[in-house]
């Protein structure tokens, strides 16, 4: 099963986090995509040229400035540590942003109460050029610069472009998505980590968030995962990046 | 006849010039191959961050911030801001670094009387992942940032990759390289744009050289030339963006 395994930014600023991370994936070698944040690159970055990081509702506000320190450092620091990282381990991998063989065409937020600047939803996804490299045993990397033909480059958010990637190539292989974030999984308590539901299905989501059990912070996660699921990915697995295989598993 | 033209970083820097330089290689598509420098980008950046820039005899020494910021720069915001405007004018091309499917493999510079940091000398070219890329139709657009196995990212003179580059693609096809620079081509007066010297070959190279008709500072990229002809490379092209059909044509 093909796995589209999203990475936030934080594993590629820590390198005994990356190092951790890119041996546990050498076993899915060659049947990966990877999609990664940037973290707090970024920011960092704006905050050492003197960029003011505007937010809106916790979401950043992507001026020009912004848009090229994004670039800077998701498309090239990160992707290319990454890539790095994996190339010593043996795995052959090669760092992909939207514009790269068009893999993640997307269109600039329509401006309604807010101006969300070089924002992109995406539209499209290249399975051809993703499926070519995967068939020549090359590991896609793939950084969250989305590429628009009327707009040029643009800011997109890491787990929309996973989730794109992952519906997109499920109409050519089963495929699987795997979100890591910083929670073994979902949690009945989110302060215990021995809470974690291993399995969940749309029958048994009702029920849960009906009683009101699982944590809201993780109801747009599981939403978004429902979502692929009716669009053909086989499973979404919500775990943390020390256990790939395990983690909540959602089903249909 | 695939083409190897590289292209200073001034270009990337100049929204006019680019948009020039992309609308003619458009009739190159698809048998060419970018490589490209970064210019002052990285400068520009390290002296917005603070970092001293440290030059020995005028080439520049890489630590590792420097390495961060030509990472940054020469593969993230250089080579998706080429790969973009190829895009937009139908030209599918895809931007890759030395890491990429390890197509610019080198090893670290030794250190002798001087330690250059993370700079590498070219070992090998992924002639296979750039032909898979050409037969699919996709141009490769290569950023000076090349990989060690040992040493990892690497930082590497931009004329040299595309030497090494055009090199390598001489085994599996015809192939010319093409370097732009800012003169129209070898003058016999470095002053005088119409003293253009058409071809050249070793012959004549070595008479003018004899008589000290050639400007000292070409004859560097001259011999190099040379020895890329005599290593497979069907002919050599020194020329400016603005004339990528013209130039001083270097031939057997």
């Amino acid at each position: 099963m093909l796995k589209i395994i999203k990475i936030g930014g934080k594993l590629i600023e820590d390198a005994e986090l990356l190092s951790k991370l890119c041996d546990s994936l050498v076993k899915f070698y060659p049947n990966f995509v990877l999609v990664h944040g940037g973290g707090s690159m970024a920011a960092e970055l704006a905050g050492s040229l003197g960029v003011e990081t505007r937010m809106h509702e916790g979401r950043r506000i992507t001026d020009a400035k912004t848009l090229e320190i994004a670039t800077m450092t998701y498309a090239g620091l990160a992707n290319k540590r990454l890539v790095a990282a994996l190339q010593v381990r043996g795995v052959n991998a090669c760092g992909l942003s939207g514009c790269d063989m068009n893999v993640v065409v997307s269109h600039k937020r329509e401006v309604k109460d807010i101006d969300w600047g070089y924002v992109g939803d995406v539209d499209a996804v290249g399975t051809k050029a993703i499926g070519m490299l995967l068939d020549a045993g090359v590991v896609p990397v793939i950084s969250p610069i989305t590429f628009s033909l009327q707009d040029g480059l643009l800011n997109t958010n890491a787990d929309s472009v996973a989730s794109a990637v992952a519906v997109a190539m499920s109409k050519q292989r089963q495929t699987e998505c795997i979100f890591c974030f910083d929670k073994p999984g979902v949690l009945l308590d989110v302060n215990d980590n021995n809470s974690l539901i291993p399995q969940i299905n749309r029958e048994t989501y009702a029920r849960l968030s009906a009683e009101k059990k699982i944590f809201s912070g993780m109801l747009p996660k599981l939403d978004n995962a429902f979502k692929m699921i009716g669009s053909g990915v086989e499973r979404v697995r919500l775990t943390n990046p020390d256990n790939l295989d395990s983690g909540t598993v959602i089903i249909k």
